[in-house]
């Protein structure tokens, strides 16, 4: 396990939680006190460490995005909504509300003007009306002019990305790459658009001199 | 206490939590157990509410954002920069890594490239360093063939993200806009790429019938 914990640039208490918790599965024992580690397992480590600290995911949200990484033959929709549904947090709103009502039947008509294949109870339209509802209620309505320009960005990222992942050969890539895609991608995209933010908001706002 | 409460749908506990913690202020004492609280706690409130469960944002950080909103003559910069100072999750990826060191490199480059201005110290660069940093230990450095795509979908919203908010007249609605558009603005736009990829990925990885 020190060897482990070297290899991978974790620490042995840190692998014997990931064990305790279900996130890594044993080494084979060799000895009373000993079990052998082989390069899977570092593989995992290193997709531990990036769900946790650059996904931002649980340790119960890891634990279930890996263990529909390892069920056989999961067809890539369904892995997806896994890892979809641990990044869509779900808010403490009201949804017998009728500005939250409204609120999803706007997303909803947003997915269907864009002619977008979306399960009507998926998630990430919930997430989506939560972030609309709080708009409306904090007098902010004037943003959502953001509704259609953002609709038309993602599904030109979304394209990319599929297309990116889709270009694997191996299942098991392909799985990878989907779950790291989605989540570690979201964290990237989401400092790109600050990072322009910082520029947009210079040139519009605060020019200089 | 307990209209303010009704008033804006928030427990009398979270109320008192969020006076404790220096989130609200105080009403005016108008008795010994009374106090009058106005239209300004209610807008608080609900904007509190909205960085906590839709921004997922700590008490700690709503604190400091809120500060910042509060900063007589603060300038736009500043106060986005106090945004995202929260939304940069700091990963504990070591900064000394070569590999992260060469991701922040990358990040630095693809600002250049696209001209815009950023301060070289940008919290942000760092966060979206430990995710391409992510990548390549991963081994999906093919995943960032999206580095442009990103960038470009990310200037395109953000641009009009700014002048959606530039439009508005009152420093204090460019304020709150800059603030309700940059951190409930992002749990929108991940959702709703969220939805753009659940549609490519039926159309290309598991295309129906």
């Amino acid at each position: 396990m020190a060897e482990l914990s070297s290899r991978s640039g974790t620490s042995v208490a840190s692998i014997k939680y990931y064990l305790r918790e279900g996130l890594l599965a044993a080494g084979t024992a060799t000895g009373r006190n000993q079990a052998e580690y082989d390069e899977a397992h570092v593989k995992r480590l290193h997709l531990i460490r990036a769900l946790l600290d650059v996904g931002g995911l649980s340790i119960a949200a890891v634990r279930d995005v890996l263990s529909a990484v390892d069920t056989p033959n999961l067809d890539v929709n369904s892995l997806m909504g896994s890892a979809h549904r641990h990044l869509d947090r779900s808010a403490r709103t009201d949804r017998s509300d009728p500005r939250w009502q409204a609120a999803r039947a706007e997303m909803l008509a947003l997915v269907q003007r864009r002619g977008w294949y979306v399960a009507d109870d998926s998630p990430s339209l919930d997430a989506a009306a939560d972030a609309v509802t709080a708009m409306h209620v904090l007098d902010q309505s004037d943003l959502l002019a953001l509704l259609d320009p953002y609709a038309q960005a993602a599904e030109a990222i979304a394209a990319t990305e599929i297309s990116v992942v889709a270009r694997r050969r191996e299942p098991a890539r392909i799985v990878e790459g989907t779950v790291v895609g989605t989540i570690i991608g979201e964290a990237l995209l989401n400092a790109i658009r600050r990072l322009a933010e910082q520029d947009a908001s210079v040139r519009q706002l605060n020019p200089k001199s």
